[in-house]
């Protein structure tokens, strides 16, 4: 049984699971960590966590979660596998699977560590940003199921699908490779997008006036916190630069389409990509 | 007194203009025109205007509204023109003014012209994608406003600030440029990210499960119809050029950042983009 669950990083993601947590099963006890004391002090004013507590209190969770930005968690995990008791299960959440994974690749309890990433946010960081039913219906990919023990990820799996997760399973390589192109790749076009009207736009009312809502919902993404995304674009160097270079490629050619008035040729691109249609509405 | 309006091409655009003008003033007649029967025969089934009509019937018009792609409304307002009375009014809701502006630069009626620039839309189109209130609070651009009786424009300018619309006043050129930035740019950044995962996401399983709505909302522009979108590039080309050179020198440099681990750089080039979030609160 799930009693006591300890989530390190009480911000949007660590926050909403506590929140439809506790929602779904109000036995449990949700403590929280942080190195911010006014994150964890605002996390219990908002009834997101119950309780505050120290690394030195691990050993007797049940489930520990790190939700902190990617470099901090390959850089903590370790330590946490050794404080925990043999019967804790920790997850992270991280956006990158490669490194956490194989940073406890022979870490004597690699068999309590599930290396997992819901795929779902906001834009929005901090315990305020925490809100309910952020992962219902959402994807939720766990890598190397197989080296966590089985009655441990068990009960887990479990309380994430009451939540609304539906597992995918993946190996730590796929998975970065994949989120490099659908997830990574969308935030850095949507920042170079945002930069790009700004250092053009130097009179702000011009942005402010002439944005429709489709400048709006395409730049987005741009503001979403440095903090949590530069050490993702560290972890996922390779796979980022390489989608980067895909995009930059594409966008150069639609530039050349222009350039050489072939306006069939732009027609065709944007018809061909419409495609996205399809595939979108499979996801809503 | 407004009584009689002619809106050619009733999808999107004149769709909901219609619908919004029907809703304040009931006393209003609204006759659509439209190459496509079908879209004709929809709009009369779905209210959005109350009689088919031809170009012949233009001269019975206290206002045209000119609402198909831009490379058909400067190729049709010659002769529109030279069909409405000395008291209509014709105005037209494309997204390049420069063109449209030039080609009746020297036309007798050039005084009943009024170049407008309605800053509303949504990634779909023709008429069931017409809705209510899309104007509401948005920003009309009016070009050469000069240039327009003033009798006329007042009027027409009456009834669009009683849909909601703000109107603020600029050179077809400014205009032009500006635009180019906040809204042609967001398209093709959304269309070549579109085109850029679905590329290299052959399995379309992995895009919808693994997409959150981060890629969803960033994407979605890319929905938009070619139609509308290839005339808008090749009359804004020069433009529209420039920004996509601008957008991928960004691209390069935050490439480059990442390749060379220049990480600090990555963050603050996040962090300064983040000033985005006060302009777009701006725009809410």
């Amino acid at each position: 049984m799930i009693q006591n669950i300890y989530i390190i990083g009480v911000g949007l993601i660590g926050g909403s699971l506590a929140l439809d947590i506790k929602n779904k099963r109000p036995e449990v006890k949700v403590y929280g960590i942080d190195k911010s004391e006014d994150h964890i002090n605002q996390a219990l004013e908002l009834g997101v966590i119950d309780h505050k507590a120290t690394f030195e209190d691990l050993d007797k969770a049940d489930l520990v979660v790190l939700a902190i930005p990617v470099d901090a968690s390959v850089s903590v995990l370790p330590d946490v596998l050794d404080k925990i008791s043999d019967f804790t299960l920790v997850a992270d959440v991280g956006s990158t699977k490669s490194d956490i994974c194989k940073v406890v690749a022979n870490h004597p309890r690699r068999r309590n560590f599930l290396a997992m990433h819901p795929i779902a946010g906001t834009e929005f960081s901090g315990p305020k940003a925490a809100i309910r039913d952020l992962f219902n219906q959402k994807t939720n990919i766990i890598c190397e199921v197989e080296k966590t023990a089985f009655k441990l990820q068990e009960k887990a799996v479990g309380l994430f699908t009451e939540i609304g997760m539906r597992m995918r399973y993946m190996n730590p390589e796929s998975h970065d490779k994949h989120i490099a192109y659908v997830s990574h790749l969308s935030h850095i076009s949507a920042f170079m997008l945002g930069k790009t009207v700004i250092e053009k736009e130097k009179n702000e009312r011009d942005i402010f006036d002439m944005a429709g809502s489709g400048f709006e919902s395409t730049v987005r993404l741009a503001k979403s916190s440095p903090a949590m995304w530069t050490p993702i674009f560290k972890q996922n160097k390779t796979n980022v630069v390489e989608t980067l270079e895909d995009y930059i490629a594409n966008l150069t050619q639609f530039k050349n389409l222009i350039e050489n008035d072939d306006f069939e040729g732009v027609f065709n691109e944007m018809k061909d990509t419409n495609y996205i249609k399809q595939i979108l509405n499979g996801i809503q």
